[in-house]
């Protein structure tokens, strides 16, 4: 006889003289089989120890009731915030979500897709990272919703996302309307979609109020930490380049800005105001608080989550999605016209 | 002949008269054979198309080069912040990184280990949750590295967390130097062993000073909303309780606090002065800043991490662990002594 560590269904099957379907019919409870079939195979597992193992059963079953979600950066409180909510909505269809944080390398983001590929997910949620995603190498033809950026070459992906055109623009209006004539952008990687929609938002309203582009106000900053944004503003202040308004295209580098100001001693709102983006707590809870552009993470979440589950329930219904979710501005003190510090 | 889905690596094997570990030796590129077995293995393999599949292939090898991080609350920076030097660290070993977000649920505990285990990473790193960790339910013994609490029933487990005692002493101690009488402690969840220990070393610092312990100045809050601790404080504020001083357990609870005076215009730290817990960017960011303790987030992930991968490569080395890591006071506007709104 076989010993317990090489004992699979198949040799429960031949001992209880019935197809290996129907003992996998029987471990899982589905199906129908018969009260001696199952009494058979039960018998037979606890006698000979067979047991279930989850990775086994995801090779027969081809589900493994798992989605992987890829995230650029989960210190920045707008991406963590997107994905407890997408956490939220699976565990509560009885999903495990495996998150991990590429920080927006392509190295990561290639090593976690063939992880999650080869480890079976039934799909992925891919959050803003960068340009090129690496679909082709995924084995799997894989369901797959992008959150924040338009894929390239997916096959079957779908983008949700702010609508960030409209955000920039909303931003440098209110900011041209608060009397700044000269308006600071700093972008943070100008080779993702969303922040080049930000971006185009700004130049069309400059565009459409006749506010001149200057190329010394159009900062690349890329993901940075926050003390790196600071040094840039001083250099820009020490430099001695004038700028009244500033539209940062998140909050960490408004929030950067803002500390940089404070440390010359050019007041905020009265000299300079400043718009950041995304509405997180940071924003809410500096000193002055931060005028921004609010994104809604439960809605972003939850739409990708839906279109994700479609798509997995569903081969037939995969297609091109493209769902574009408003925005507001959130006005607070940094673009308030009479303030005092 | 068997249908190219049915192929196994015992039929490859048959096929080529060798034993199935030769098959897997030439599939995985490790160990001895001929290249007269290897051209054979690889010309029925691409014939017959077996594919080497990555669950299949952990199913022998016993090792996913994955490890599963389960964490509390991920918006929480000083969680996020934890979770990503792991991540940082064993990315660098090779490996991926599974971020599991719990919300302190026990249901959501169980159900992530269980998965965790079903995929068969090689460990998990388990940061601060619920008091009982159901390890028993687990089947494999898998190594389990703990941060910030002890585990009640872990076989090999290890635990590395911060000196929460002194940190809560330290605290208290500095609103006492600073004349504070009245001092309210604001505690998350008391059944978590960290909090605890703060807990203590709040009421040893008062012993300690020969400052009266009061029952109606020790507030347990759990794990809130900002809006909620803002909620309670007001309330406290209305009903008339004196305090000058308080501690709390972490940053998000402080930040409530300071908010909640500010609305009845209590001056900070004139009237009352704050202490926070983890050093997150919201403490450094608030107006007036607020002086917290500092957790050492980079060598608690680093050593965890370390702990982890030394039980993995050599399954003696497993045992108890026990590493506290020393904190630190950062002053900042909240004590101060004199101070002018």
């Amino acid at each position: 006889m076989k010993s317990k560590k090489n004992m699979s269904m198949k040799d429960i099957a031949q001992l209880c003289n019935v197809s290996v379907a129907t003992v996998s019919r029987v471990i899982n409870q589905n199906g129908r089989f018969s009260k001696e079939t199952e009494k058979c195979v039960l018998d037979t597992i606890s006698e000979l120890g067979y047991e279930t193992n989850m990775i086994a059963r995801s090779l027969r079953i081809r589900k493994t009731e798992s989605i992987g979600v890829l995230v650029p950066h989960l210190k920045n409180e707008f991406f963590a915030s997107l994905v407890l909510n997408i956490e939220n909505y699976f565990f509560d269809k009885g999903y495990s979500v495996f998150i991990c944080n590429t920080n927006s390398e392509e190295k990561k983001e290639r090593r976690y897709l063939k992880s999650l590929d080869a480890k079976e997910v039934d799909g992925i949620i891919y959050i803003s990272g960068n340009a090129n995603i690496p679909f082709a190498m995924l084995k799997r033809n894989i369901p797959i919703v992008c959150i924040d950026r338009a894929p390239c070459k997916a096959k079957s992906a779908a983008i949700i996302e702010s609508d960030n055109y409209l955000g920039g623009f909303l931003a440098t209006e209110k900011l041209i309307e608060k009397k700044c004539e000269k308006i600071l952008v700093l972008n943070t990687n100008k080779e993702i979609s969303s922040v080049q929609s930000r971006f185009k938002g700004y130049l069309d309203a400059l565009k459409e109020y006749n506010v001149p582009v200057q190329k010394n106000l159009i900062l690349d900053i890329g993901y940075s930490s926050f003390e790196k944004v600071k040094n840039n503003i001083s250099e820009l202040i020490q430099e001695g380049t004038f700028f009244d308004g500033i539209f940062a295209t998140n909050d960490w580098l408004a929030l950067g800005a803002l500390h940089a100001l404070k440390k010359h001693r050019v007041e905020v709102p009265n000299k300079v105001k400043i718009i950041g983006f995304d509405n997180t707590s940071l924003s809410k809870y500096s000193y002055p608080s931060i005028t921004t552009i609010n994104q809604d993470t439960k809605k972003l979440g939850t739409e990708a989550s839906k279109c994700l589950l479609n798509f997995m329930e569903n081969e037939k219904k995969r297609g091109p999605v493209h769902i574009v979710l408003p925005v507001q501005l959130i006005e607070r003190e940094t673009t308030q016209t009479q303030y005092f510090n």
